[in-house]
């Protein structure tokens, strides 16, 4: 079963906390709910947060009021307000159904076919690097994105391996190792902090991860830690991979430096390991910008940096 | 009192694994319980590895099974083998004590000059970024490496900020943030991956970090996570320093190729975060090239990565 489904008239998720210890399925009946499980991360994914907030707008009695109450649960991913903005075209409920349940088909159309290109380019790949966890759980749907094209290797019988970064403080590379494993597909998992060791000494053929929001230049927000990599992937001639429907896109911003940065609370960070009186600063994402980007990994097509403008023009078209 | 004292023929430590909770001291007795304790990090830090295996030699009824012994329970530090060396070459016992009793006072006087000289190049550094622990605790005297330099600006009356990496796995950025706060430094801990985001954000304005061997080129070893933040600095102009006494280098090697890093056990990756049948890959250093460092910060002065080469020979004179 898929990380997100619509079942009568509830929006049933696979509560990612949990893992990879429990597969629990929980029911969320409202607007509400969806947004606390957003903000406390039972779904997360960017795409898998679009598909689960299209869904509660689409059962909202006040789709107006609840409209805002979803967008606002995360703000950095813009899959949300992508998902929400469609859905809100409907003009009643019987056509926001349909509307969000067209969402996820798009969607899963998309990730499917990032799958497939994303193989293409990493048919020669067979150390293969990634961070946070970007796999089906991610994005409620069959296909990951980046993970979907691993994923997509594994189905053409290559033979691959992944390292598998922490990805501190929520460590969902927890969840990519247990998706992985469950693929059997052989990963490591590695602190992040560790992937400069693994670059510098020639052991990764390729970087590629996901993304939460993509400017119309091409520079990206993804989890904290992305952008480290692509400096270090720049820096070892490695490439890096970025892989991200078009609904990941915000053709409404120039560049990176527009989008917001949740912070977390520091309580993630600190957990039990520190004394009384310390602090500190949970930057839950970061910017990279697109000149680091090797290529984009699109349901259209695979762009070079300098490319990635005409996505905008063929999203529009 | 000290991280690593003699006293009454006796090697006492500070066990660095109860912190920052508990400070509690422990007594070791032979160079096999020394050994122990740094192979499971309760003394832990290069140059307070060295003064606890000197004392622990200088006690030794065996000095040259000892001496394997002790050299054998880290591979990467060199303190470790310049202190048993020193110590080795006594004749009698009471000549391998003094020895090891004058190398912890070289380390001393030789951290408090790098104190002095750190502070003279982070004058106008007010954003301080370090990674794992440097502070006394790491070197068993006054003053710790990187962290000594920072503990002289706020003698100095400076106003500074630090920005502490957890430094996964074993979380020595709990310790530097305990240091810092007894020595009432405003200081907040991020989670390692998160150094590119406050960095190319323009919050960083120095970095500096210690060193566990350093080849004669100026090619260094630290703690795992050093790398990333060297070329991280290196891409966004920001000064990368280097404090390490010259017990922390190594003039028999000339590069950094010829450093051995110490591969660690999974589980301090893995902990209780992971389903069975993960795996998970520890090195416990990197390596990072010494074009990418700023200054190198010794207690013989401050010399360019071009100018290193001239340490060996200071050295040798």
């Amino acid at each position: 079963m898929l990380s997100v489904e619509f079942i009568e008239n509830q929006i049933k998720i696979l509560d990612q906390t949990k893992l990879p210890f429990k597969e629990e399925h929980i029911t969320l009946k409202s607007a509400e709910e969806v947004s606390d499980a957003i903000k406390s991360m039972k779904v997360r994914g960017a795409p898998a947060i679009g598909i689960a907030a299209a869904y509660a707008l689409s059962i909202s009695e006040n789709p107006e009021d609840d409209y805002a109450v979803l967008l606002s649960s995360r703000p950095t991913a813009v899959d949300l307000k992508n998902a929400l903005d469609l859905v809100a075209k409907g003009e009643t409920p019987e056509q926001r159904k349909e509307l969000a349940s067209s969402w996820q088909a798009i969607i899963s159309e998309a990730c499917a076919s990032i799958a497939e290109n994303g193989a293409s380019l990493l048919e020669n790949s067979k150390n293969i690097l990634t961070h946070c966890n970007t796999g089906a759980i991610a994005t409620g749907v069959e296909y990951g994105t980046a993970l979907g094209a691993v994923k997509k290797l594994k189905e053409q019988g290559k033979d691959i391996f992944v390292y598998v970064a922490e990805t501190r403080p929520r460590m969902q590379g927890a969840i990519t190792s247990w998706e992985l494993g469950r693929l059997d597909i052989p990963n490591s998992v590695i602190v992040d902090s560790a992937a400069g060791y693994f670059i510098s000494s020639g052991k990764v053929d390729a970087i590629i991860v996901g993304a939460d929001r993509i400017a119309a230049n091409g520079d990206f927000a993804n989890k904290v830690g992305t952008y480290p990599l692509a400096v270090l992937a720049k820096e070892n001639s490695v490439p890096f991979y970025v892989a991200a429907p078009l609904s990941s896109f915000d053709f409404s911003i120039d560049s990176g430096e527009s989008i917001r940065i949740e912070m977390r609370d520091e309580k993630e960070v600190i957990g039990d390991n520190y004394s009384e009186g310390t602090s500190a600063l949970n930057p839950a994402f970061d910017i990279t910008p697109a000149r680091y980007v090797t290529r984009f990994i699109t349901e259209k097509g695979i762009f070079s940096p300098e490319g990635v403008g005409s996505i905008g023009k063929i999203h529009r078209s």
